[in-house]
């Protein structure tokens, strides 16, 4: 491969990861808008250090379970050791001018490591919303490091890392499950673990509690779907034109119809054009176009798009009924349009098989799930999960953070600067 | 055209594509800034659907009728099929190493395809701030579609599909004209046919309604220009480096322009520091330099960007005056001052004609203000386009969408959770 | 060079040049957060008129004194003209297909002018936060457009220019002392000049005086770390592959780092999880990553975000103690983290002298600080650079802009719309 094909793979690939990045601030405003203004500060907290824990713990240990390579790996479970480094085989090669000696040519060992890194923060992202409002900080971040340092990538070298699905065929192209099924997996686990908000569900019926910023909400997931053209786009692994330009447009297609789909369905069940139903349409979506963006055509991607929209209120209302409490939909969103985005490969992908969707996407659910219902539940009977009903009444950012997210004193002129 | 630099040109397009993407955001804060509390959802709502309304209207008409090919098309009109595809000689080019086999080598049919589709919904996304506060949803959303689908790839046609405009020499860069004035002349007719709020103009004189939130109005105009890298530097349609490094220029010192000389005059007018003027005036100058971004010298950029800025404060008055009611100062940035950018391109470019620029600029502008005059009254006298007057005091939030922006129950520590 | 190599290396300086771009919404929304709401619209207004300030001062002056070229400089001083352009050899060369006739291929003289400026126009935002809620507007503006029309290319001539230290073999990456340590010593002299708000420090002890948006500025954080892949990855000065991603690499550790130290610091002081400290933390590990992202190894670059988090819950507790009043936090993380950061080149990076980092660094400080001092005061002397007393408690949006960063009135469906 040349220098120049190289240098714009490569430079592609890093493009992608500043977009993947910025899904972090997406996940938080979207979070911060949708849950009470009492727990703005600690959503944000949650989020912030979650960047932080998902990067260190990739790095010291997530991308040696993720890519083992074959002299550490069996199908189910490997580890290529700790760090992140340049092999010197590859600096070697790269500096006789061979740019095809790691990945073919299409990035470095460090911007595969960071580009990946960005993906498995995302996945941690993901439970922090479904889980907000009533989670302890302490045992939210222990969780969160250890679900995104073990399990992500342990399923995810099942296929990314040349583990046992990819050996079979199955189909992820960007992670409508290894990403979005498996976070919206491990957070349907914690919710069931931890419970619902005090005072939603009651023997009087179910008890909206909106958001507390729309503007917030609709922010982050109009950042989100700026992101997902790197998280889908970067995704293609070059520069590729004819690649890369054909996942963004299957990806737009696919948000676009979201939206749609969303508005239409939910305006039938509630006579109401809600925000926040097409909101999460769009995100709906883009989860269920990620699995197969590089292999389904513009008119399927249209289809996976709206049937993820219009699976989003009904999907909403019935874990609702289940008594299932994610107050941002991070369920819906990621583990139920994860899992239509995975099926739909095998129905409209010609040659993939529609069996291998399912195995693969319900055996990487099953080990998420599993895996953090055991370490939620572990983590109840010994260092307690949840706040206690005072401090939920009071809202986590002042028992958790003594903050408030917004300061209303000392702003109106009339009552001017209280000195005391 | 080597397989390096038709990927890097592509890839320049796709990053492009991005960055218009997130004007998207960046117009749904600002509009959402400058209306008021009550609004908020209305105008996040309409923002997230109009997104998806021009991708799927172009993707099935749009793309057709704007670029119809010379096949299909006279030097006003032409239609070359429904939706996007990747012709098969291009694929058998491609596959052949003939990379310049469409668009010279800029980018692929999909890029191509996406790119101008974010530009479409663009346009659409300029007469929302302008009929804010009053105008019913169905209505709103059945004009947008309409409009994005036909009025706006109609006039494009006539110039970036190789009409009669661009037979004539023509010069609109990234569209002044094609994409601001378009969408202004549309937003001007909308204001016309809809009317004014109720209460801005009385026998009293004019009422000011601030905007409920000056941050997300600042960060709405900063996520613009950021997005105006995307849409001049895109429009370059190619990565040239001197191309498209100069019209980073041009597009910088322009905006900078604005914002300095809209103080000015603003201050001169008001003896105040007014931050919507300057807001204003930084899309003033982006809007002006939009047509010659690419023909006129840093220097002409400076006094285009300053001349822009000028203008801001002078239109907005000289609207208020003659009772065109628009929340957000749409006509003024898009109509006004891509008028201006277009007829500088005649001034400040030496090889182009300004008799050209004019002809080119009012044809356009009377054909997007004749469709929307003529499509807002049909909508008018059929289905309605305002919602009441009960409706526009209690706000759209609450009678379009049953929902409000901010919640600020539940919030406070001392009164705690409302268990009712 | 091949056309194919500079395109792409052009076409990264300029995607750079955006998410530098960026920052500034960055500083404008986390400032804004951290200040009381009655002071939004002026750090908002500071905000959005300093780029513009700074893209013009460094188009007419700021350019040519960083960059004087070697006919007109001396190590300490020089001046190349007014203006930036393209200079007629550098066409001829591109023109005859020699693309490393200019900055070995890197980049246009356009790209190197606007990559630059938008460096120039960050250093000046970085003093606005600190200054906050008691600055006039007007000397504030002077200020800024003297410090980055001079004081801020004369320093960066010292190194980046070919100046004294860069013969010395100083080592400054991207900035942490000719960006950050520069604006943050021009942040401590204008506060010392200034003095602290009223009513911070009194006989009652140090008041808090918390942001009245958590959710603003923790989105400014996140859109600064996005940035700084730009600001860091740009600063390769090409698209070189292991370059670039290497530098992505420790800037990404440093940051995450930096918050997970900061956290425990803070909490080891305060017993609360502060977010504020976490994401001053951040920044922390940016800036102080900012001057080896390209020598030091991933390991060294944790270490150095690790301090540099651990330093600022400390550094912002020093900074109150000696009623240093620094709204935002500004020089905690410019100025003492970029100082960490200069000299941990020294420490980590085994060929850079620790000694030269510490003159280099010290030198620069040295420089900033007294001009800085000295313009302040001369302001101070003359215009005076503080609003009264009455206005700092009504605060300076209804004092200096006549406006308000929120409205809530007409806000309410029960009040509705107050026709009066």
């Amino acid at each position: 491969m040349s220098l120049e094909l190289f240098t714009v793979n490569n430079l592609w690939l890093l493009v992608a990861t500043c977009l993947v990045f910025i899904m972090h601030l997406g996940f938080s405003m979207l979070e911060a808008g949708f849950v009470r203004k009492k727990n703005t500060v600690n959503i944000l907290f949650k989020n912030a250090m979650i960047i932080a824990i998902g990067l260190l713990t990739y790095f010291f240990v997530g991308w040696g379970l993720m890519y083992p390579g074959d002299d550490f790996a069996g199908g189910f479970f490997g580890f290529a050791g700790f760090g992140a480094s340049m092999p010197a085989e590859v600096a070697e090669a790269y500096a006789a001018g061979q740019y095809d000696a790691y990945a073919d040519g299409g990035y470095t060992p460090w911007t595969d490591f960071i580009f990946q890194a960005m993906f498995a923060a995302t996945c941690a992202t993901i439970v922090s919303g479904a889980v907000a409002e009533r989670i302890k900080l302490g045992a939210f971040l222990i969780f969160a490091a250890i679900f995104v340092a073990i399990a992500y990538p342990i399923t995810g070298m099942w296929q990314w890392g040349g583990g046992w699905l990819a050996e079979n065929g199955f189909h992820d192209f960007a992670g409508s499950t290894l990403v979005h099924a498996v976070g919206g997996a491990a957070a349907l686990a914690a919710v069931m673990v931890l419970g619902a908000r005090k005072g939603k569900y009651s023997e009087k019926g179910i008890k909206p509690i909106p958001g507390h910023s729309m503007p917030l909400a609709a922010m982050g997931v109009f950042l989100l779907w700026f992101g997902w053209y790197g998280f889908n786009g970067g995704s293609v692994l070059s520069a590729d034109a004819v690649g890369v330009s054909f996942v963004f447009v299957t990806t737009s297609l696919a948000a676009a119809a979201g939206a749609v789909f969303a508005f239409i369905v939910s305006y039938a069940i509630s006579k109401t054009h809600d925000l926040s139903m097409v909101l999460n349409g769009i995100l709906g979506g883009l989860v269920g176009i990620t699995a197969g963006a590089d292999v389904v055509s513009p008119m399927a991607a249209l289809a996976i798009g709206a049937i993820a929209g219009a699976i989003i209120p009904l999907s909403v209302v019935m874990f609702d009924k289940i008594k299932i409490d994610d107050p941002v939909g991070a369920t819906s969103v990621h583990l139920v349009c994860g899992i239509w985005g995975t099926l739909a490969v095998g129905i409209f992908a010609a040659d993939k098989s529609f069996m291998w969707q399912a195995i693969g996407c319900f055996s990487i659910i099953a080990f998420s799930f599993v895996f953090s219902y055991a370490l939620m539940y572990a983590l109840k009977v010994t260092i307690g999960i949840r706040v206690s009903e005072e401090e939920e009444i009071k809202g986590l950012d002042i028992s958790e953070h003594e903050m408030e997210a917004y300061q209303e004193k000392e702003s109106s002129p009339v009552f001017g600067y209280a000195v005391e």
